[in-house]
C-alpha cells in the first residue's frame, strides 16, 4: 500500500468532552473517500486501521462520479484497503439508480463515463443522443465544446438537468487540481442561465440516506468523516447526523484520520460559523 | 444576400428631440455584428443600407473570437455586404495583437481557433502547451476535458489569463444557442477560483479604441450601434461614446438597423435603469 509520509504528530485535538467521544457515541461510520481516505492512488495515514477497526460497521459515501461501487472497490482493494462493494454509495452509480425507480421510463441523456453508461444500460434505462426527457451530468472526461452544445440544445428544448455532483474539482497527486462535475455545470449553466440543476450528491440527502439504509441505523447512532465542510458537513448537518472533519481546512478537528483515532472529541453537530447552510453548487 | 424577413414595421420609434438625431451627431460609426448585422448567416433587414450609407465611415467590432479580420471579411462579402478586412475590429485577433505588442517574448497557451493559432505564429508569439506565461482562452470549439485540466494546471502554476471575450453564447440560425468563449471561462474559474481573468473585449475598452483609432475620431463624433447592453452600450458608455441599441430586448431604440436608419433618435449616453456599470464576466 502507498501511504503518504506522515509529518510529525502534535498531541490529538484538543476537545472539550462535555459529550462522550464520537467513537463511543458513534454505532457505524459515514465515511468520505477522496481527502478522508485515499488521495489519488495513495492512502491516507490510518485510513486502513480505521476500515479495519469499524469492518462491517461502516459505508463510504462519495461524490465519485466515474466509477460504479465494483470498479473502485478493486481499485481500492488494490491499495491495500479491503473494501467491499456493497459498502460503496457513489454519487453517479446512485443518480442513475434514481433516476431507474423514479423515471423509468424517461429518455436519458448520459455524460459520464464509460463505466457510467454501462451502468445505465445494465439498468435498462434508454440513453439517447437527443430529444431527451432527462440530461444527467457526470464527471465526463469526455466532455467538450460538442457535448456542451448538445446539452444547451437539450435543456433550451425543455429536459430536465439531474448533476451527479456539484464538486467543482477534487484533490488529485501531487497537489494537483482535478476538474469535477461541477466545473462542468458552470459551463452548462453559463448557455442556460436560469436552469434548475437537481444535485443528488452530497450535500444533497440522498447518497447520506443510502448510507444509514445499508448501515440500518438512525441518524443519531452515525458519524460522518469527511474532510468537505461544504458536503460532507453540511450533508451531515442536514440529516441530523454528527460528523467530524479531518484535513489541513481551518475547520478540520484532525489532520487525518490516524489522529481522529487518537482522538476522544464528540462528534459535531452545528455548522463551523462562517459555513453557510444553503446549496452553494445551485 | 439572404435577408431575414421582416415582420409587419412598426412607426419609427418616438424619441424626445432634446438634441440632434443620431445621423446628425455621428461624423463615424462603430457598429456590433452578430445580432446588430447578422444573425449566423442571415443579413438583419438594413445592415446593406447602413453600410452602403455609412461607406469608409464605420468600423465594426465585434466579440468574435472565431475568425480573423481576413477570413470574416470573406465571409460578410459572401452574404452581399462589402465589409473590407481593415473595417473589422475582432475580439480574438486583437487579444494577439494587444499580447505581442506588450508581451512579446512570453509564452503563450492558446486556445482558439485554427485561425487564431495561424494569426498568433504570423505574429511570432511563441505558442507552447504547458509551461506557458499567459494563458489565452478565445471560443475553443476544440474545447474539451483535457484542456480544462491543461488550463487549470497553467492558471495553478501562475500564469496569467486573458480572455477574447467573456460573452455566454451568441445568438445561432433558428433561435439555436451557441457556447461561447465565457462559458468555457465559466469550466475555468470554477477549477481556479479567485483568478483574475483579464477579458479583452467588448465591454472592455481595447476594441473600442481601437475602432477610434481606426476611424481617427474622438468618442463624441461616434455612435456606438449594438444589441446588447451589457457589451455595446456599457463599453460605450464607459468611454463617453454615444450608443444606440436594436433587437428585441427591452431596452432597445428600435427592432433592427432598418428601423433605426428610419429614426431621428438622439444618441444615448447613460444606461438604461437596472443596468450596472460593472463588469458581469468578472
Amino acid at each position: 500500500m502507498t501511504c503518504i509520509a506522515s509529518p510529525s504528530l502534535p498531541t490529538p485535538p484538543d476537545c472539550p468532552l462535555a459529550e462522550p467521544s464520537w467513537m463511543q457515541r458513534s454505532r457505524g461510520l459515514i465515511l468520505d473517500l477522496d481527502g478522508t481516505l485515499i488521495r489519488g492512488h495513495e492512502v491516507i495515514p490510518g485510513a486502513a486501521d480505521l476500515l479495519s477497526r469499524w469492518s462491517g460497521r461502516y459505508v463510504i459515501v462519495s461524490n465519485n462520479s466515474t466509477d460504479t461501487a465494483t470498479s473502485l472497490a478493486l481499485r481500492l482493494q488494490a491499495l491495500g484497503l479491503p473494501v467491499k462493494a456493497n459498502s460503496l454509495v457513489l454519487a453517479g452509480e446512485q443518480a442513475l439508480h434514481h433516476i431507474a425507480r423514479h423515471h423509468p421510463h424517461s429518455k436519458l441523456m448520459l455524460r459520464g463515463s464509460e463505466r457510467l453508461q454501462a451502468c445505465a444500460a445494465g439498468l435498462g434505462l434508454t440513453v439517447v443522443t437527443q430529444d431527451a426527457d432527462i440530461v444527467l451530468l457526470a464527471r465526463d472526461v469526455g466532455f467538450n465544446y460538442t457535448a456542451l452544445q448538445a446539452l444547451t440544445r437539450e435543456l433550451t428544448s425543455g429536459a430536465i438537468l439531474m448533476v451527479s455532483n456539484g464538486d467543482l474539482t477534487h484533490p488529485g497527486p501531487n497537489g494537483s487540481v482535478i476538474p469535477e462535475t461541477g466545473a462542468l455545470l458552470q459551463a452548462l449553466l453559463a448557455c442556460v442561465p436560469g436552469t434548475r440543476a437537481d444535485i443528488l450528491g452530497k450535500p444533497a440527502p440522498m447518497l447520506f440516506q443510502e448510507g444509514l439504509r445499508r448501515l440500518n441505523l438512525q441518524p443519531a447512532d452515525v458519524t460522518v468523516i469527511g474532510d468537505n465542510v461544504r458536503t460532507d458537513a453540511l450533508g451531515a448537518a442536514r440529516l441530523g447526523i454528527g460528523y467530524l472533519l479531518v484535513g489541513n481546512a481551518p475547520h478540520a478537528d484532525a489532520p487525518d484520520v490516524a489522529r481522529l483515532l487518537g482522538a476522544t472529541c464528540p462528534r459535531r453537530h452545528v455548522l463551523p460559523e462562517g459555513v453557510v447552510s444553503g446549496n452553494d453548487y445551485q
